[in-house]
């Protein structure tokens, strides 16, 4: 991507670090320091000033320790770098040291009690203020850069889940880690620079437990087989959720399956900027609540997802807000009949302007295998 | 593993507890509930009293959501759950409404401010009191069960290594990228739950990075090939890494190597029961600073590992702390010729009373692929 949407992103922040009145804020999410920064390593911090511009970062920093040197010179070469293994507190201190008084804004939803003390400590000229999930805002609306590399990894898990099933990977005789193994490999395989999460395999009476661990059960003809997992490429995840059904379908399955299929479409359909939260997973939760499943469905309709698998917005019974053109969530309903089977299908999906845009591509119709 | 040896880490938690005159600990890192508890969900916490005992554990309570209804009921049958989304919150406004004035501790290392916040303003009739790393304390020294998972991580990892070798997946032309999935992908067909983190696969000049990320780079006769890699069994993660030369080794290669063998040997010879970490760190640095290549090997000696791939004790040149008997470490010396090639040779292994155990089985000894 190119560094200056990076610019960009560091020239927002400093607008909502000067509507609190600060003079900086300190950055030591590492997903955080990644989104501003490009900076990929395992020990990051950022200090931003709010007193930078997009064509003057002078005063904006990013430290690192000697592992690294080789590695933020070529990630970050807009910004200037500090090598200190004491990251924050080194910030702090060189901040508190070129003018005394300022105010300088923590992520106090991430910083430990301990840390924050130790901050306090160490750099006792300044004033450290609470400035919880101000970049998490910003990476709430993914720019085209971002959802590019979203579809990618939807792409990846698409194209795996399709040749696992071209293969006969999902079949009576195998165990659910079998198939678990095979999907991974075939989203590394196909481009996944990871796994997104560890991946759900879930057959017969498991499939009824929302997020079950594979095990060494064997898949038999019948079976409900539910899989969720999702690639990451470039940091960016997928999220997809497919149920089928092995050899011949019972009523109870067929019906089961029509109910969430249809409480996923009114989800998707509300998936609308400026909807609130609350009403998207109403919209999906009402369908199984009046076929008398209510109690069945036993999570949130969705989440955000990004360069975390979950993050802002959450869908659910009980989140607050409202959908932004440019969130990525995913419609995710489940009904899940305890000690016989469940069904959930998800899709993960960007919020525009007339109608959501479908980055999961594999076809949702009831299928046997 | 027996529930009477997680009633004994619970017990022994205790005592620290009451040591610090506090009523009760409320323990929400996930890895120090799983390690108290076995509940491996996404969402707990656990109010552990300091009033009860191994015998009677009726104030000890855990907590976790309507998710894991069944898995909690499984997973701890020896103690009570709360199902509540709002654990930490919850489990203290339990306290304080069944005591006033109680003092509870809290893990104030992995509490945010803004967590730590809230719990305050929702539980004011209780003294929140900062408890940092408990649990690590414990967790520091593995009972056999615990190295009995590490033993089995590390025979994964040797096993997918060998195999590997032995069906030439590590040869010129072949990228650091295939190279590293097929590594992971042998871990999970042979047991792994999991791969302990990103496999790293450097040949030729990027062995000389630390921690590379695998890329599309083909691996050439001559190169230096760095492999670093684990499995994660039972929760427990292995550790290790190996380098070789491809096709005719240079002297300098050979060189570079017998001086990171030598190291290592040294490292891990100092590794026994009372040692101080920055010794311990000394006796392999020094090795490679005798040989005038100090400013070459970038990093510590090693850290411990177990729930987590890093954790307590680290050995570095700054670290403190002696090593205790049972402690799970890595003792990894690298040195990196920044444009030419570096070597890492890294083992797990367990401090004992007269050497230490050595988990990873695989040779060491200079290999031509």
């Amino acid at each position: 991507m190119p560094s200056s949407d990076r610019a960009a992103r560091r020239d927002a922040l400093r607008e909502l670090v000067r509507d609190r009145e600060a003079d900086a804020l300190l950055v030591t999410d590492l997903l955080n320091v990644r989104y501003l920064t490009g900076f990929t390593g395992s020990n990051a911090a950022l200090l931003l000033s709010a007193h930078d511009s997009a064509s003057d970062e002078s005063g904006t920093v990013v430290c690192t320790d000697g592992r690294y040197v080789t590695q933020v010179a070529e990630q970050v070469p807009d910004l200037a770098a500090v090598i200190d293994r004491a990251g924050p507190v080194r910030l702090l201190q060189d901040a508190g040291g070129a003018r005394g008084g300022q105010t300088v804004g923590f992520e106090s939803h991430v910083v430990s009690v301990d840390e924050h003390q130790a901050w306090s400590d160490a750099a006792s000229s300044l004033s450290l203020q609470r400035m919880p999930r101000l970049v998490e805002k910003l990476r709430m609306i993914k720019d085209e850069s971002e959802i590019d590399a979203l579809r990618r990894a939807c792409g990846v898990a698409d194209a795996a889940l399709a040749a696992l099933i071209e293969r006969g990977g999902i079949s009576a005789g195998r165990t659910e880690k079998q198939v678990a193994i095979d999907l991974e490999f075939l989203m590394l395989e196909l481009g996944a620079h990871a796994i997104s999460f560890e991946t759900i395999v879930a057959a017969g009476a498991h499939s009824a437990v929302p997020h079950h661990r594979p095990t060494g059960a064997v898949l038999e003809q019948g079976d409900l087989v539910k899989l969720d997992f999702g690639a990451e490429v470039d940091g960016y995840h997928s999220d997809m959720t497919r149920t089928y059904v092995l050899g011949t379908p019972a009523d109870w399955q067929r019906e089961l399956y029509a109910l969430v299929e249809r409480s996923q479409a009114a989800g998707r359909a509300a998936v609308l900027p400026g909807a609130d939260v609350q009403a998207v997973d109403g919209a999906a939760r009402s369908v199984i609540v009046d076929a008398g499943h209510g109690d069945k469905f036993l999570h949130g309709l969705g989440h955000g997802v990004g360069l975390e698998i979950h993050e802002a917005p959450g869908i659910g019974a009980t989140g607050t807000g409202t959908l932004l053109c440019g969130a990525a969530v995913t419609v995710e309903p489940g009904v899940y009949f305890s000690g016989r089977g469940g069904v959930r299908i998800e899709d993960t999906l960007i919020v525009r302007e007339n109608e959501p845009e479908l980055l999961t591509l594999t076809s949702k119709e009831f299928t046997v295998l």
